[in-house]
């Protein structure tokens, strides 16, 4: 029988009737290997042959893992599992995509010889196995794509952070909350019959049938204790992945402050180059003043001398040149908020010097050459 | 009997005299049914018929589950009950909305047959199923409205967070933590009684008159066995909402940084925007003080030339032009601070040597061939 | 006697030297009165009388209940009291606001015969009830203002955060941190004893010297379980508070997130509108340069044209407002970063091609008409 | 013998080698009186004379209190003590601060006889008390520097954090964090002797060679629970040390979102400002312009109409200051980004209009007055 | 045998087949010296010997200790090791930088003859103290860089945060939560034998074949008692190490804190700075609308009276100053936004009066010297 033509057969040949569920049953024949056949039964069907209730068979919540009635009852999200002492029944496995997992693994996962530990065991092991394989994978989903996203994000060199991966970024925070959430449930579960003997014995199913079959082994070892470490090695497997998660949520937070900090260093940064030009514009501002007065049509006695066209023309520039210049070496020095106003009346004192001395300067232009060399000073002076 | 005449019989046909309280007694009769009446009854009466003390029936605290002299005392919230051997007493159960539950759910519920168990742990698990579905029913009002408003607050393209949604979100966000407590306090109080064992024989009211019951069940669970599967598939179902209402809180904060981040990021692109037409803007002041200085009523001796209105004109839109390409190949090159001050004196030197070569220019205007293509040269070397 | 005259008496009557406690006793007559004095004794005389150690009458913890020696020691916070087998003695109660509380409601209440409880029994009752009721009124004191605060604070209309309210605010999350502790502790003393059988014993002081009180009463309740009861009430009422208390603490977290995000979203529409006026202040800028350029006293050849002047203010206005349009549309479009560059470069290549356009068309002022009608057309292709 | 000798005896006779430790030892002499000797010994005579293993004296963790063969051995950080029957040995005292304590404190607290208990319960309370005056003495003087930095950076008058206290707040918040852990730390460590009660008896060291020493009380008290009181009494001060802990650094976090939510506000109200400037500045370059384009050298056939300028010179400013309380009023109707974009075509409409309105008024002076009516009546419609 | 020699000899010696793993085997000889040897063995081999299941071998978790048929199986992370009765079997030491330690510590620490005890105590000794040394060298690697850059980023006076410092921090804030999450696992697999006696007891291998090895040591200890204290100094100093860490993440949280406002601080200051110079340009523009009115080719019949520059010049400059002034100096009385509509209306009130002002005293210009005079009053009072 080939595989593709077992998962064909698997996926049409049960009617899917409301209240008859597809039954997967797997056991090991007589030569120790595992077979299996596909069946319906209605609920009340199983209820009598299992002896067990009918709520037993509703698997209520979504993670659980209980023994009754000389069976062990297992649900794992979509995986819905009674196991006996020789039989392994899987529910309503069409359409989860465990197909695949049936045929390929858990058959001969159970038919594996290698240790030679009843039936029960292995079903156990190969469902736990089958969980925390899921959980990981959906870790392995989750975490690079966090931590690529993180790292473009927290790239020093971008300006402004990138939405759509702001977008994956949340997307896959939501995804890892909700791991996280059945990584616990999981563990719960696993940590609620890791607490009591009692429960851990009733999981023993061929104890209370067969208690010799582990006199037979070397070790010595006990039914309890053996199921105790089955289950144990899978809780702290469990705990591994929610250690992992745990660190990813970390990882995200500490990012986030690291991508705030980068944008409003960004920000500081613009903000201060706006200033030093909002300074430039403000200097530019102020000596053009000056331009825009003598281009009033006004008469101010200068209008037939070449040299004031100059001298006034060259003062403008290099007034603006100079008070930038101190503007921009008081930023540099101290961003004090109580210094900003002592510095903004000593600037004010010193642009009016500056224009009594260009007044005056204008004033008398014969000695002109003298003044120039007053007002280099007072400029040198006062920067 | 209509169903729409009892629940008006119901609404109005008991006085509600202050000392008196309205109860509804449900109980099953001898072919099974549940049958329910409506009374009133003082307080005093109450307790002697069931041998209650006063202090039982003032039902204190919003959620409690206690069992007191073969009866079992119940509030969850508004809903006040009492269950004895045989009966269901539900307390002040108008104007609660409860009377619709009554009737149609509660009453057929107690009757049903499926499985033979003893009345009140039928009553006790209709009481829980109720409590539960209110808080299941109060998460389903909340959640899609908060994943709706998160998601339309997280969508990239927005430049401010609208603040009604923002109200919606922090009104949700309230009733959230309300449900939180009220399913913390639920699952406390049934943790209470399952952390002991004697509590739970006490809610098994059967066990002390009738201790038969089960033993004629087929499958030979006890008593207090059961009571626990009944109280633990309730408080896992707890669990399930709280995780939920868990992950949804944890959604929010993300969603907070992501809108966070969003607006930080919207804030630095329309900084960077601004800081570019700072840029355009200093340059053309830069620039429009050449033009302001050759208004000015002062003779400049080239009043007359009409090539050097076109010169000047072009060097002050090709000056600005250039400039502001320099400034934003800056700020998209680096954005460090230390940068900035070099850059800054750096340019300070090209625009005094392009005013340098300006003047020069136009004072010897014969050889105007020769500059204009030094000049040119000068512009390229320093861009 | 009446309760004014009482109050005055209360207050004054005892004089207070240092080593000396006022007491006040209660005790229940044999009319089953509660009749009080007030006295005041040594400590040494107190230790012998109650056979206490001097350690016990420190009272050295805010919050503590002890059973020692058929004593019970109780203090909360201000109220420090010790209850024997007949009489109630509170310590230091002046000027604690405790007198008016113990006259008109701490008398009355141990009085009271509805249920017939021992005396220890009601004392600790009236004690621990009081003691919820500060609690409660500390949290209703709290409550509506931080409510009040916070529903004007995420006001979405207020640009800023006004600072007065947030000092409220801190002050009332610093009352309400301490309430919070403070029901903790009082938890704690609670747990503590629940948590130990012996203690609860201990606390029933009754029951050694007459354990037949109880079996009198129908309900054959026992001395230890009535006490657990008592203590599990007023445990669960302060959780109750606990919870109320912790709710208010998340609403507080909550608003302040949405408070920020307020702030953030007036910022960036502000900054939006900033920067759209920036957008009109640089094409008023690029344009006016023009106007600048024809103002300089230099021969541009058009000077006596009465129809150049309106085409070139013409062309000031209408270019401002074409380049202001293209620039808000740019800004409504998209705000990525990547695309500022693009566009700054495609608006200059417009820009020149106008003056280019511009120049071109001054040039030859009879072929008017036709360029001015391809000039539009440009405008129209751009744009 | 005076103290200032003693404490400098014990400060230089020790000669320090390096496997010699000081030992202060101090033991109760027959009059009940503490006396105490200084004096070295090697680590290995020490361990003979107590017979202790050298694991023992190697004080390994900081906080510990373990029994040990009939020695109790402390170590509380720098503290480092050995109670036996009758003597208390403090180990390497030098140093650390510890001898003017033990010579002022510890000798008068051990030779205290208000109450008769054994030398290993006064020695135990002794070192306890020590350990919680050192943690309460730490705590006093991180508490006051926070209160105070925290007052002063709230105040909502101050428009930037101050940054050395943002320093100071740092180095306390830091110290407190260590604080913290050492309470915690402390409380474990008295923990776990009180969890278990056999840990508990093996600390009465008397109960083992006198175990008659308490039936001699009138109390009757036991030794373990005598003990038990101790240690409870010293977790309990801890533990309130704690809780100011956790509440201080409760109230730095509250408060530091107060800060972020007040330099926002300041942040918001400045750019309000900013905002309002940025429009007058609009407004005053868009009607500027008008006064730009007059100012060109170009023939605008009004030259010579004396009205004119006085009627342009109005428009310039009227027109700015219309269009500037506009924008204002915008501002503070709403700052919907939706309505932005509405206003500001608006806006342009109505400036195309007066732009209009002013050449169609300019063109036909004759009719003035006419027009100037028919103008004022559309700036106020529009207005 | 030189120790090169060995190192040398470990790392090439032993071929590596896959299924052949390398042993390193440590014994004590019959002179109490550590002699060890190293040698391949395959699985089946070693199960064999030890009599170990092959899953035992297996290793699965990265950190367990558990004792096994009369061995202890310990893995910490790299280091994988079995501990016999008079053998430590070391696996897969090669190329995990174990080889140095196990040759020049390990063996001498097994050698050690200090304290007499049991060889799988001496053995268990030396790989937790390993597994400790190794957690505190990672700490002591991660404390440093975290404390310095911290140091570094919280610097008061840095504008904008270094981002390649960011980028440490985060890379070592992670490698602090791994580390975290280390010592958190380590502790977990010591307190889940610590917490159970028979755990305890199993570990002590000697126990089981020969019980008297500690009736022969004088302090008469228990194997298990001094089992649990070897566990618990290693358990202890984990927790000392996980405290300091943790108290490293609450660091990292506050200095963010700190950086966010030492940020928002700067840009404050950088925000008030630009309104200053906004409002200095605001004024310029607004008085230098008066100068652009003059310079329009306009008759405004003041053109030949060469007061009426200076006149115009001087009320352009000083206007500019004294709005300036009032404008600062309201920022600096408050910041209150419903101010700021106040201040604008009663500033245009003052701009239209000074504007008529200027009118009314430019139209009639002989009554010059009086208007000047009320016109200086006028600005007084309004200042």
């Amino acid at each position: 029988m080939f595989v593709a033509d077992l998962l064909l057969l698997l996926r049409y040949s049960v009617a899917t009737t409301s209240r008859v569920h597809p039954v997967c049953v797997l056991y090991l024949n007589k030569s120790f290997l595992c077979t299996f056949f596909f069946t319906e039964k209605k609920k009340t069907e199983l209820c009598q042959e299992l002896s067990l209730q009918a709520r037993d068979l509703r698997f209520q919540h979504s993670t659980s893992l209980t023994a009754r009635n000389n069976c062990i009852i297992i649900r794992m999200e979509t995986l819905k599992a009674i196991v006996t002492l020789n039989n392994l029944l899987v529910f309503d496995f069409r359409g989860m995509g465990l197909e695949r997992w049936l045929v390929l693994e858990l058959a001969p996962q159970l038919a594996s010889q290698t240790y030679s530990l009843p039936f029960e065991f292995r079903a156990l092991e190969a469902i736990l196995q089958h969980r925390v394989n899921t959980l990981q994978t959906r870790l392995n989903e989750v975490e690079p794509v966090i931590l690529d996203t993180l790292e473009s994000l927290v790239d020093p060199k971008i300006l402004s952070a990138d939405r759509s991966k702001l977008h994956v970024l949340l997307q896959n925070s939501k995804s890892l909350s909700e791991l996280e959430t059945d990584i616990q449930v999981f563990k719960d579960s696993l940590l609620k019959i890791l607490d009591e003997d009692e429960m851990i014995e009733e999981l023993c199913l061929t104890k209370w049938t067969d208690p010799r079959v582990f006199e037979e082994s070397s070790l010595g070892i006990d039914h309890a204790e053996e199921m105790e470490l089955l289950l144990e090695n899978y809780y702290m497997q469990a705990q591994e992945l929610g250690n992992t998660a745990r660190e990813l949520k970390g990882l995200i937070d500490d990012s986030e402050s690291v991508i705030f900090i980068n944008l409003d260093s960004h920000r500081n940064v613009m903000m201060r180059l706006n200033l030093q030009l909002t300074m430039g514009t403000f200097s530019l501002s102020l000596f053009g003043l000056i331009g825009v007065a003598f281009g009033m049509n006004l008469e101010s006695t200068f209008e037939e001398d070449p040299k004031v066209f100059w001298l006034v023309t060259g003062f403008m520039f290099l007034g603006s040149g100079l008070i930038w210049r101190r503007l921009l070496s008081f930023l540099g020095r101290h961003l004090e908020p109580t210094l900003v106003i002592h510095f903004i009346f000593h600037t004010l004192l010193f642009i009016f010097n500056c224009q009594i001395a260009n007044v005056f300067f204008l004033v008398d232009t014969p000695s002109l050459e003298k003044k120039s060399e007053r007002w280099n000073k007072m400029i040198i002076l006062s920067v």
